[in-house]
């Protein structure tokens, strides 16, 4: 399946890992590599050893590493420990890319930008991003507001016009064949998949976790802030971050000022949850997809087949189902 | 181009207009049906007199009427005024179909039920719809969370099983043939279009909001409930609407008790707005497709553009936009 994206990047199928926080590690971001897609190492809340040992992991595979980029700023020099590993690709997203591109660029390292907006999207291309990522709010984990049927089409008429060297690739609910055809109909030279590489044998998740996204709809599912109240992470306010609702969200959502006042004793039940892989007293980060996830599969295996149901979409096939 | 949905509708092309409220009256269900498509009247917030008006002017052109539920059921009489004028289809979302079903059925008039959630299209399947349409949050006007991308695959496997006879039609951010060839990549036997009719020469919306439709990008809609708030409208907790901010939702959004407190004088400037067809003042009701729409032809015409480009994604032409 030959794209712009597979192309530029020397891959078989247009297709990236994304590099999800305390779930993507080097032998997800490897697995997806080796069968022709693109891994990416999800390096945010992590430290310069976390990201060599995890580099380690993928081996001789090429991989990229990404960034929460606002966290990368109380960090800068995480950036240059993965550049001196050579990565296929640094990936930010979360922030503003500008105080960073011109190291990556320097280091001839190909530049991954997520953004959430059409705003974001113009100023990542003013940032030299070679690839624009565009996420949707079905995503899981952290986003904002805008669909991804929405918001792809529209970077992809603004690239057209101001841009038009640069990648786009559709992120946020795509999860099988259906969802990568859909992207390229959208005019996106590729897609970013989360919560489906979340749900493979060799994501760092949590079975608890997995188990609990495989049973629920995307119905069960909540953009919030209670998670990162809980953990005492300073997200700017803009980002919500999608998991599944629980016990949790259901008693805090709507009262973050009874959220506040209560915060460390949350903090530590949330912690012991998330220690524990327990679904119920911490939150699974997956998105909207999850009412699509019916199992945990290696990756390989889910990239071979997400790519095969899409080429028979575009042959065709979907007349036969829907006619 | 064939699909489920044209042959059980004898239509050409498998493109529902929605019945928008206050925009989709029967000019311009009627244009839409003429090209091929299906119109439905939006028969939502009138009385009988307006529902005879408007299948008259829909002429002898077939055409159906959609009605909000909750509001049908303070005024059910007014389903008994649509059977007699042997609509082309029943449409009701947002509330339970169950109470009107059986008359609808016993008229012999397909029911179309929209839903915004994998649980309501389990619903809508078990009251006998003909045709479920599943609406994601970036449809504009009233809605829901979850998007068209992955509600749309989700309720296509659930009816795969349970109800394969039930047609699915997609709706929410589908403005062009790029929507419309991804809609049916994701399984949906055709689309439901409102933002881009909404934005035609026969709507009813006013010229100064879809000129600020034009003016708009995705980016600057908002789901609120702030203009039900303002209209005494009492919509159920659930929904919310997509409409451009102004600045009367960036006034009051975050401020609902404020916004109780103040509720007459509001409710006075927003109504005064509403009656001036003022974007400033009132809230034009639009999606995130806004940002996909620079033009306000007739209808006919986007429905051909659509069809055609569509036709020719689906025959590969996207290979040449992004390989």
């Amino acid at each position: 399946m030959e794209t712009r994206l597979t192309k530029a990047f020397g891959i078989d199928a247009p297709v990236l890992c994304a590099p999800m926080a305390l779930a993507t590690g080097g032998r997800l971001a490897a697995a997806v590599t080796r069968v022709g897609g693109f891994g990416l190492i999800g390096g945010a809340y992590c430290d310069a050893d976390w990201i060599a040992r995890e580099f380690d992991a993928a081996g001789n595979t090429s991989v990229g590493c990404g960034f929460i980029t606002w966290k990368l700023a109380e960090t800068p020099s995480l950036l240059d420990a993965v550049l001196a590993r050579n990565p296929a690709a640094v990936f930010l997203s979360f922030g503003d890319p500008v105080p960073f591109a011109a190291a990556i660029r320097a280091a001839g390292v190909p530049l991954i930008c997520q953004v959430q907006t059409l705003a974001d999207a113009k100023r990542a291309a003013g940032a030299g991003a070679d690839v624009i990522v565009a996420q949707g709010a079905e995503a899981g984990g952290h986003g904002e507001k805008r669909a991804t049927l929405t918001l792809v089409p529209e970077v992809a008429d603004w690239l057209a016009a101001h841009s038009p060297e640069t990648l786009l690739v559709a992120a946020g609910g795509i999860a099988d064949g259906r969802g990568l055809a859909a992207a390229l109909m959208l005019g996106a030279d590729g897609v970013l998949v989360g919560s489906r590489f979340w749900a493979s044998a060799e994501s760092l998740a949590a079975p608890g976790m997995t188990e609990a996204a495989i049973a629920a709809s995307g119905d069960d599912t909540i953009r919030s802030t209670v998670m990162d109240a809980a953990r005492g992470l300073n997200w700017p306010g803009r980002y919500t971050a999608r998991v599944l609702k629980n016990p949790v969200t259901e008693r805090w959502h709507d009262d973050p000022q009874g959220l506040a006042a209560h915060a460390d004793e949350i903090a530590a039940g949330w912690k012991a949850g998330w220690d524990a892989g327990d679904p119920a007293r911490a939150n699974t980060f997956v998105g909207e997809a999850a009412g699509l996830i019916h199992d945990r599969p290696p990756a390989g295996e889910i990239l071979t087949a997400m790519v095969a149901q899409a080429e028979a979409l575009l042959g065709g096939s979907w007349r036969g189902a829907v006619t």
